[in-house]
């Protein structure tokens, strides 16, 4: 066997999901490998996980910097969370170093973020800070970035660092009332229905959730909307109260356009609700911004 | 077998459970029998299951007033919501009558109330109104009237008219998320932790529910809050969400006391979290109230 040269490898190592990226010398993308070894199947071995994953693509020696809910203390060792007055910048010299038995191979974890707000509430993000680091690493300028998911992430950053960040339950309870309770019973045929998303985005100017969805229900019991429309009012009641909640805090800082972080299946809801509330937003496509992050990361030339 | 009395009964016939209520002529209440037969349970053959309980409970001839779901279009006959401009002491004239085979019963069914806020969101109400009404006939005075329960309402009075009215799914989206998601698998003992309702209530202040309730998971995450305080937080979030809304919007209209009708189950966190609040509230025991509610619909002396 002849001796292979240092890989470098990034991985977005979620609850349910594990994204590899590995790189050339210079910081360029060569493969991406999927798979859904996410932290709750690999019940506690995550060694051997990893060294399934590096025999699979056949890596003999790597660099490993690893992001997302691996750092975190169900994962494999936990990497505690910065405070939001470390630059995001710092990300590089604050990652941990986790000791392995395998061979040739370096492995690191990136810390997440942790912020108490105003009011004493404490907010946790794990795994977005690399997306910001990327999308700045890329030229993003200050100012708001949305990372949406099944928790999404309203990210503000000032001069370098993270000056608040909110996350909202938006797509968990999009799945919980989509398939349980009582708005389940109704949403029938599940249609794609803008007008119905617009309405909802609206409605969640004028109440709090917990009223509104119920809202959402009384249009279809009172005749006012078909019950195939309710899907897509209760995403856009649910995406509009995240809207609309950020929007009423930090509406003086609104002032350069929402920097979206998503696949374009995530992201698509909010980049129409962005429009039809007309607020300016860029979309980034999530795997670029990773490897921007881990360029930045090992220290390669941008 | 000797002809009997005509009996008065009310039946309170919910999704899940039916409560039965005999009268006597002066309207005291002799019986009372609760079962499991909800409208969900009788597979539409509504007037065999009200056959059997009558059987059951050996009456042949019977004026029967009925409220709750039954009267809505997946139950027995859909008695169509009344517009909040009809004063609630209408209700007795407003009852729909339903046909039956069976011989000496008469049967009568409560409307529900249909409301459109200012801003063209509606919302309703069905069961609840028999409950108001019955308070209002027990001397409650104007104000708000608050009704727990999977869905709590809270029901403003002005005059005999329903001014107002708010749903809010708290009992349900506790449930949804004790059951299932990210935080019931935080919530450990659920122990019943007064200071962590606290907790909870005063968080509702500052933030949507869509964003609190993940503040509830980052508490425990950045421990500064047990796991087995997450069910009482929860709680006390919810609670405080919609008490906060309607402090919101109607804070000049709480000048009389906040009238709770419902069982002390369903009313002892509400209870709390107003006097927490400091806002004054008088419980009403529910059976006593639709007592009162079906002597006033049968226009028996109060």
């Amino acid at each position: 066997m002849t001796q292979q040269a240092t890989t470098l490898m990034g991985i977005d190592w979620g609850t349910s999901n594990r994204r590899a990226y590995l790189l050339d010398e210079q910081g360029g993308l060569v493969r991406q490998h999927d798979d859904h070894e996410g932290i709750l199947h690999v019940a506690g071995d995550f060694e051997g996980s990893l060294k399934n994953l590096l025999d699979a693509l056949e890596i003999e020696r790597a660099d490993i910097v690893m992001s997302g809910m691996v750092g975190s203390r169900n994962g494999w060792r936990e990497a505690p969370y910065l405070s939001t007055d470390r630059p995001v910048a710092q990300l590089a010299q604050a990652m941990t170093e986790i000791g392995t038995s395998i061979p040739g191979v370096r492995v690191r974890v990136v810390p997440g973020y942790r912020y108490v707000d105003p009011h004493g509430l404490p907010d946790v993000m794990r795994g977005e800070e690399t997306q910001v680091f990327g999308a700045l690493a890329l030229g993003a300028p200050d100012g708001w970035f949305l990372l949406p998911g099944t928790h999404s992430k309203w990210v503000r950053v000032e001069a370098g660092r993270i000056a608040e960040f909110s996350t909202f339950m938006t797509g968990e309870l999009y799945a919980l009332m989509s398939e349980h309770g009582t708005l389940s019973k109704v949403m029938g045929a599940r249609e794609s229905v803008p007008e119905a998303f617009a309405a909802g985005l609206e409605a969640a100017r004028h109440g709090g959730f917990t009223h509104t969805a119920f809202c959402c229900r009384a249009l279809v019991v009172a005749d006012m909307m078909p019950a195939a429309h309710t899907a897509s009012y209760l995403s856009g009641l649910l995406i509009g109260t995240e809207m609309h909640e950020v929007l009423r805090r930090g509406a003086g800082a609104m002032t350069s356009p929402v920097q979206v972080v998503g696949s374009a299946a995530l992201s698509s809801r909010y980049l129409s609700a962005l429009e039809l509330l007309g607020i300016p937003a860029r979309a980034w496509q999530p795997d670029g911004v990773y490897v921007a992050a881990l360029r930045a990361l090992f220290n390669l030339p941008g």
